[in-house]
């Protein structure tokens, strides 16, 4: 099958208004005024940010949920991507995997597909998604805004597709809690159902991509602030508790892996409420989990009982 | 190096105003009233698209150029882009000259780096960009427009990165022209000073990326129409016409062969005069080549003499 065969086989119907049905070089996105794009770009490789033999469909929710989620945290509501795909080899069926785990979330998130490249590789497959979301003129939520006073929230729970990983390798067993751990390393939950309530309320946000701990210390730094991060009330799923309740070293692995993709926002005091009961109402849970302070020291990260987390690294890097 | 450190090092002091001094997760495209994005994407695959032992500031100028030649056929100005690299190790002195190659195009086409993803990969080298332009609303140049009747411009010259890759190879040898089939084999010249010519006049349009006689028959077909073109208007370097004069293999390769980055326009005849002179004065050699024809056959490449050019295959496919 040649290359264009394969798109207009596997992707042309995917494609939204702006991808021209792929048949040009090039899509568009018409400007809606007063509003600016906000483009951000994550590229996942096999071997190092999946397995070369997950599901292909949930390769591809991989790929563009990753992405979504950097768009929820500035607050921007999805328009649609491009994808640039590396494939080792042509696989017909596999394919179709792939652009049906695609269609399933272009079509949950409201996310057309608008264009792209397919080529072969002799390496891995990789997957680079650019996504595209608009925000109010010169509203986006930045990371370097966080201020001292300010609540830092996060959503869902933290922790599970570290140890989700470590289930799946078999190094630990969560028991009836494993197949969740185990879902939620495969497949983010992005909370594009927040970005208002980030867009009306934050001072900055950041999706939680490379660890709590690596990525709080980084909003923190950039924002010329320091924080105290409170570890007890850090938000774990009944699956993650099982396993790191009696493990320091889990636990500390669950604040440090990747693949969360939940969200960190910090909220100034007087909106905390607000924001708070905006989150119920879009369904999406919160939990406080501490406080910005000022200053240029690492962030503090206090286990019950006030003696601080020892971190060594801080951050889960896949580089 | 941490990710980190590497992008604080190489990358951000490439960042244009909308990159946000890659401190964020995003970039920021603010909206130009009246005007549409158009999005490229073009990736390239060390041992596929380049060799991996070229220069990396070549790499960096070739990654960037493909998409800035996607931009200029659709009538784009270029305001920037992003990068996902796939490294397969780090080396500090290679993406010191690879953010050189970068930095030079960046000025030379106006073109900030505005985002992106740097991940590791045990494959080979990839760079994916993915390239942003803005034309006045509803006015990109598409692919699909040609119409019987129009004239067939292509810029530059045909077959010298076909050619300049053999040459490399040691395959051919083009004498004196050889230095200069290499170099655009090595590094497209994107004719982005064309653009509003294009805009003002052209029906279609699209970058020859596959091969004039491949690009060619899909703009055709894409458009619904055929064409006859005479390969003996079609404008070759002296280097390229040394070697193909005598052999027609050779010839048949420059006019299949990928790489040209030149591009295909098609422009209705009454506008075929001032697309002409609105390129002399833009300092862009355009050169007629046929005519577009009703029908759908595939169109017809006719040699000195009337004989058509029997095209096996037709188009060259990194794919």
């Amino acid at each position: 099958m040649s290359e264009d065969d394969l798109i207009a086989r596997h992707f042309a119907p995917l494609a939204g208004e702006g991808g021209l049905g792929l048949l040009d070089d090039a899509a568009l996105i018409a400007s809606i005024p007063g509003h600016d794009l906000v483009i951000t770009c994550d590229a996942l490789v096999a071997g190092v940010h999946f397995f070369a033999n997950d599901p292909a469909d949930s390769i591809a929710s991989k790929a563009l949920r990753v992405n979504l989620s950097d768009l929820a945290a500035k607050g921007a509501t999805p328009r649609g991507f491009v994808l640039a795909l590396a494939l080792p080899q042509q696989n017909d069926l596999w394919l179709a995997s792939f652009a049906l785990g695609l269609k399933r979330d272009i079509e949950a998130f409201a996310f057309p597909l608008l264009g792209g490249d397919t080529v072969k590789t002799p390496g891995p497959l990789m997957v680079s998604v650019t996504a595209f979301g608009t925000v109010p003129q010169g509203r986006m939520v930045p990371r370097t805004g966080a201020r001292a006073g300010d609540a830092l929230y996060v959503t869902g729970t933290i922790g599970d597709a570290a140890l989700g990983l470590l289930e799946r390798q078999g190094q630990i067993s969560a028991g009836q809690g494993g197949a969740h751990l185990v879902s939620r390393y495969l497949m983010p939950v992005p909370r594009n159902a927040l970005a208002p309530a980030l867009l009306e309320h934050a001072h900055a946000a950041m999706d939680i991509s490379d660890g709590l701990i690596g990525d709080l210390t980084k909003m923190m730094r950039v924002s010329g602030v320091t924080a105290e991060v409170m570890l007890a009330d850090v938000p774990l799923s009944a699956g993650a508790r099982s396993v790191v309740v009696m493990d320091e070293a889990l636990f500390t692995r669950a604040m440090t892996g990747g693949d969360d993709y939940e969200i960190l926002a910090s909220i100034p005091p007087q909106k905390a409420q607000a924001f708070e009961a905006a989150a119920v109402a879009l369904d999406v849970v919160v939990t406080r989990i501490g406080e910005v302070r000022a200053g240029t020291e690492a962030p503090t990260f206090l286990l019950t009982g006030g003696r601080a987390l020892n971190v060594v690294g801080g951050s889960y890097s896949h580089f």
